[in-house]
């Protein structure tokens, strides 16, 4: 969702343990882009990290395993929320940002293969919920400092405004298959914005 | 997309083609919900269905190419654009619509199966961008008529509030994988309304 370094493998130096789990990671994700989520397997993870089969068996137990341990590194890298100081650039820097993650082809394909796989394993399923919960819960604050500076009203869903802004970027990507461009970004973050400062987004019997 | 029949494979009554095609995409959307695009064979479409291999073979070339004349015949099935007389009405009857298909099991699992297999293949991809862009065009009329009947400022792109309208609901079901509800449909389309009506869908130099 973010414009982090765009390989689960660029990870802190560390001990033995985290360089392991670097390499594994990076390998998983390699795979992942390559031949999907149907086509990675332990043990071909295992020869591409340089890692002991055993060792990927007992520490990440299945290929969802793999992918959920993925997806957390994806979400430790991601950038913290952008603070322009005013909730139009905001919005903005957001969809930028998804843009720049789903465009990049690294990054892209991964997200599109664990997509593709959580519409048929619940563990990838889990694993997309919690990284989308975090980043969502992250991007939310730039609503509620927009909410607390009168940029909008009061029990504005920050969350919502969030996930509006991603919809139709995901939309294009993973649905109707058209192209992502910059366009499009600019128009999501621009559209939730005008729909946020009608009071669309502000949930009923909310005063938070 | 809509709440048409539920099956592809109750077409209307015709000869032995029509027959034989309903019941071969019967099967194609029995074996994609129990086993997906990858566990799609023509083989087993052709058992399932009663007919010959070679027939099978010959008139649909691949599991991709059952794959879109399937997507195809749920296109043709579809409802038309609701028609309320207000564009708040149709908006909502749009929502929930989508909402009907996404949480249907048989339907749901058959879009999140194609969505899947676009992923990776080009011709199911395709598929889905021939058949959203079938149903977004039919629905775009509701807004046309919006702005005609001076409910929506000039130049509002209607295929753009149709997808803003999807989108949510879509993002919610194969991303973030979080419960599509009645209430999500509801406030989806409250949005992107609101958001039309402060011209947020106008395109700029588009005079439409």
């Amino acid at each position: 969702m973010e414009q982090p370094s765009r390989s689960a493998g660029t990870v802190r130096p560390g001990g033995r343990t985290a360089r392991v789990r670097a390499s594994v990671l990076d390998a998983t994700q390699d795979e992942l882009v390559e031949h999907g989520f149907h086509g990675l397997t332990m043990d071909q993870v295992a020869a591409r990290a340089g890692v002991g089969k055993t060792t990927v068996y007992r520490r990440w137990g299945s290929t969802a395993g793999l992918v959920a341990d993925l997806m957390t590194e994806l979400a430790n890298q991601s950038s913290p929320h952008a603070d322009t100081g005013g909730i139009e650039g905001d919005l903005r820097a957001n969809a930028l940002s998804v843009l720049g993650a789903l465009t990049d082809g690294r990054l892209g394909a991964t997200f599109q293969a664990v997509i593709a796989a959580a519409t048929c394993d619940e563990e990838a399923a889990q694993a997309l919920r919690t990284f989308y919960s975090r980043r969502i819960g992250e991007w939310a604050h730039v609503v509620d400092l927009a909410v607390k500076r009168g940029e909008l009203p009061e029990g504005t869903d920050g969350t919502e405004v969030i996930r509006a802004v991603s919809a139709p970027l995901y939309y294009r990507l993973v649905v109707t298959r058209e192209p992502v461009t910059r366009e499009a970004a600019e128009r999501s973050a621009a559209r939730a914005l005008a729909a946020a400062k009608a009071g669309a987004f502000v949930i009923p019997g909310d005063d938070a």
